[in-house]
């Protein structure tokens, strides 16, 4: 057989962190207590209305395909958010439901990507999305992004790195590793470069809800034309589900439900009836008190960190991770994760999982972790920096 | 904004069932009986056990990401099922689980073509196993199909269409829209044939259970690394859960899960757990019964056609479709859908949504409705024929 891997695959880079969480698991197996600081998703549960609307829709037992473009009433009720949280009014019609904010880069870099093409992103960022552009043989074009700048890009970097073949540009805020958030203003006028470049917007939203300071606003209130990705994942506390959307330019709509419909067919009907649950007022208060619950969590471990050594130059404001600066006690950050995870069974992710810049001398954590249980880590931590 | 439309878009084209599925609805709401034959459904509930499973999973409330290949448990369960039912041994490591077979076309067809490359099917066929070969900017070759190899590619077919860009083949058996069936031995040829022409092969065995004469035999028993694509969605009657699975050759197990994890992270964890309790002997039991049931319906259906003056010329063996040659009665099998649909509220899928090979001549009957209502069908349809 002609079994070739496709020429994509080779710049397509596995995750070292799911070597960490293989041996994480193997040492807990053997009886070892593993702190994870790892993992990219909340501890707290489904929250209890939305498992209730699951378990209702459970017993009508009626888990059939939808219309690929997602519930009517589901898509509905994200407009309303819309309107209600962020004041921006956005046809329903442009709304699409997608497995998770990962369905919803499939269709929008599918709709949108030529082979050759280049989306600029920064480095570091969430290696998956990168990972997108090249699955449709289109290039990532990574822009080394520092404190100046609150580890984002801005109008400026967009201005400077725009390139013949340069067609879009993703923003993620708040940020995977980061966790840094562009002011709304940045993000106004890096929107307007990209407009004035004559490329196309792209706005990763997914921690949108999980943000300590200046609230963010939605890419939509600045340029109606964009394209927006966001999930249930992260602030509605729904990753297992596999549910997502994301808001598409008008230009777009008809090609987008047209590829939804053949990579798809649709998102799962029990997460979408389990997720019109979400936007209720009880749901929304016990949302926000577990972000409340993060925001201390992040300001403990921000902290603590700082204490034992570590520099944090990227301001956390969202998101729920701190990209530290290891290079006080280790040049190579794969090696010190590693290390970490044998001497004191720590897991955290080394910068290099995000790309190129600085990633040897980062470290990201995760406060997916409650407070007793972080305290522990840094404990270890400290007993193993000081080792 | 740049707002282009990535050119790949413009070799997919819509589904004509959909605009038909929507006028079927909108005549429901003003209050008329539609009787549903276009979907490609069971109208089967999930099974009862799979059900449970689901609620006993919900209680414990802990839907997070699970390891991207899927649980280990269910891979293991889905190797034991290979082991009883085709007696076949396949690594439970080259087993993925994935969001519907939809998700098994995405990691298949991204991990093994590049640009270019062209991948043979049968026409007519399942039009999204097409658009998956297009949306990597791969080419989707055509080879009409007809009765003399009972509509599939077979050896011969497979070698007189052979292309030098030419790098796999896929066969779906039963096959969507014609429920025609390979046999065993043809089956194996064609896969000898793909490998004497250095090829690449691909199996979609998605109606494999729902097979009504001698049962066919997975790909993998002729040959051990070609990829097989399957699902929970129609033998198991669970579409709207978005559960499948990818069987991979041994040299692509790397890549394929370096690339689940970055298009998918996961597949949802209820769908996973619910779809483990599928192959308990009681619930095979009952997916037979439900077997038995759709085999009642194609007869009944086959000999009813046939009696109105159809011509029904593929053998449906398998799935639950008839594809049925109207042109005693019409030249435009779209026009003949809409039609029908508007005068008598049957509603039925033009054979011009499953390629160019006759399709204008041809519509697709699904009996996914019980016999009292396709009894009701079939006298609207014998009333709409002789207008
Ligand atoms: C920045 C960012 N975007 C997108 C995703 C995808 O998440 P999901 O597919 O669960 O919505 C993640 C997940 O970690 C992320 O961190
Ligand atoms: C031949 C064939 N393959 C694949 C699929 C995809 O189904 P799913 O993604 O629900 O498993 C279908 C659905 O109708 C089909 O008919």
């Amino acid at each position: 057989m002609n079994l070739h891997i496709a020429q994509r695959m080779h710049n397509i880079k596995p995750f070292i962190v799911m070597e960490l969480l293989q041996r994480a698991q193997q040492l807990q197996a053997q009886g070892r207590d593993v702190i994870h600081m790892e993992i990219g998703e909340p501890d707290f549960a489904t929250p209890p209305l939305v498992q209730a609307a699951a378990a209702k829709f459970l017993q009508q037992g009626d888990a059939k395909y939808t219309a690929a473009a997602g519930l009517p009433e589901l898509r509905a009720a994200i407009a309303a958010y819309y309107r209600q949280n962020y004041g921006v009014a956005v046809d329903a019609g442009r709304i699409f439901i997608t497995p998770g904010a990962s369905g919803a880069f499939l269709l929008a870099f599918g709709s949108s990507l030529n082979p050759g093409q280049a989306v600029m992103m920064a480095d570091p960022c969430y290696p998956c999305n990168a990972n997108f552009v090249q699955l449709f043989n289109a290039e990532t074009q990574l822009v080394a992004v520092d404190p100046a700048t609150n580890y984002q890009l801005d109008a400026g970097l967009i201005a400077q790195n725009w390139r013949a073949n340069t067609s879009g540009v993703l923003i993620a805020s708040p940020a995977n590793p980061t966790g840094s958030l562009l002011s709304n203003t940045a993000l106004a006028a890096a929107i307007d470069q990209v407009q004035a470049l004559g490329g196309c917007f792209y706005a990763d939203e997914i921690y949108h809800g999980l943000d300590y300071a200046e609230p963010p606003a939605t890419a939509l209130a600045s340029h109606d034309q964009v394209f927006v990705i966001n999930s249930f994942s992260k602030f509605f506390g729904m990753t297992g589900w596999r549910i997502g959307w994301l808001i598409v330019p008008d230009s777009h709509v008809a090609v987008v439900e047209r590829l939804a419909q053949n990579i798809f067919i649709s998102t799962s009907s029990q997460a979408q009836y389990a997720a019109l649950a979400s936007f209720s007022a009880e749901n929304m208060t016990e949302l926000r008190r577990r972000r409340d619950e993060f925001k201390i969590r992040r300001d403990y471990l921000y902290e603590n960190l700082l204490r034992l050594g570590f520099k944090i130059t990227a301001k956390p404001e969202g998101a729920f991770y701190i990209y530290a600066d290891c290079s006080t006690f280790s040049q190579n950050s794969y090696q010190f994760a590693k290390d970490l995870l044998e001497a004191e069974g720590v897991a955290v992710t080394p910068g290099t999982d995000f790309g190129y810049n600085g990633a040897d001398k980062h470290i990201r954590f995760a406060y997916t972790a409650s407070i007793p249980r972080m305290a522990e880590a840094l404990t270890r931590l400290e007993r193993f920096i000081c080792r």
